[in-house]
């Protein structure tokens, strides 16, 4: 084995002790001796590539992002809103969500979580900016709509309940969201 | 003095203390040993009272939001709403929004501050939708619209770009939020 292909292994093996770690005892308790033990490496080993926990788990989240990059485009905006938002809220639920939150927690705190989250953020934004752009393109969306600003009408309101715990979501929420919204993001009706 | 007059005091001073020093060193490193020092009293005084810095700073910004609580009503929805989203906005750029980032942050780790913010944001969320319900009551707001996600579509935006740091927000963010967004909660105009 490489000395290269040993350090991909370390690396991986660390990325997988922190998530791991992350979802038993929660952000809060994964510490790097913990991750280090896990992954049967050094500190320093960890030290040498990571300046932090939230940085191992920002690269872990961030690699997970890019497997399931891109926004569904069936060419129905609506369908492609549906779907997409629903498995953002599914996701909130899982181990992955609780990781989720931890990074954002600690990112209103520690600059280097806070770059990392938006750095995640920044790609998933792009994205429906963009498959919203195709279907202002396809007549779907209104020509003056401020797109950016689009995409936190429509996630906003799942963070806001999420991240601040106001309350436990129905599960048909973004249905309601959308029938909702979307009358003020597509085109007036033609009057003729 | 009596003793109760002190104790009191002595609350409001260690609440001050937690709150300025979060001011001046950011939520994680406010300590219960800085605040004691600040307040000038013992350790185990202020965990007599509370269990964590989370608590103390939960009830100073309680206090603050007591003290300005209440929704505007001039019996202009939309002017109403515009005044209230636009001073949150404003307040999350003074100090009073890095407390409250700290708190929501620690909220994502901690179940004592979850519980906090949680409690903080439903009396704001339930005078919103008071408001909105007396706005629906004159006709301006859709009746069949369901208020709790109102405030989220109406707040989530701001949230959701704040908490995530996705961008940094123009002056006339809510402007362009709600002449989106308002169209779609209005009633729709009569057709004849």
């Amino acid at each position: 084995m490489s000395p290269a292909t040993r350090s991909e292994e370390s690396r991986q093996a660390i990325i997988e002790a922190a998530l791991g770690l992350c979802v038993e005892r929660g952000f809060a308790s994964t510490t790097i001796e913990g991750i280090a033990a896990r992954a049967g490496v050094g500190k320093t080993t960890i030290y040498r590539w990571w300046p932090s926990k939230a940085a191992i788990l920002i690269e872990g989240v961030e690699n997970a992002r890019d497997a399931a990059a891109g926004f569904p485009d069936t060419g129905d905006i609506r369908a492609d809103l549906a779907a997409q938002t629903s498995s953002v809220m599914r996701l909130f639920n899982t181990e992955f969500g609780e990781i989720w939150r931890g990074l954002i927690g600690a990112a209103q705190s520690d600059e280097a979580a806070a770059e990392g989250v938006t750095r995640i953020l920044r790609v998933s934004i792009d994205a429906c900016v963009e498959r919203l752009a195709t279907a202002r393109d396809a007549g779907q969306i209104r020509t003056d709509l401020d797109l950016e600003m689009a995409v936190e009408l429509l996630y906003g309101p799942i963070y806001h309940t999420w991240l601040l715990r106001t309350r436990p979501l129905p599960e048909a929420y973004m249905e309601s969201v959308l029938a909702t919204l979307l009358p003020a993001l597509v085109p007036a009706p033609d009057p003729h």
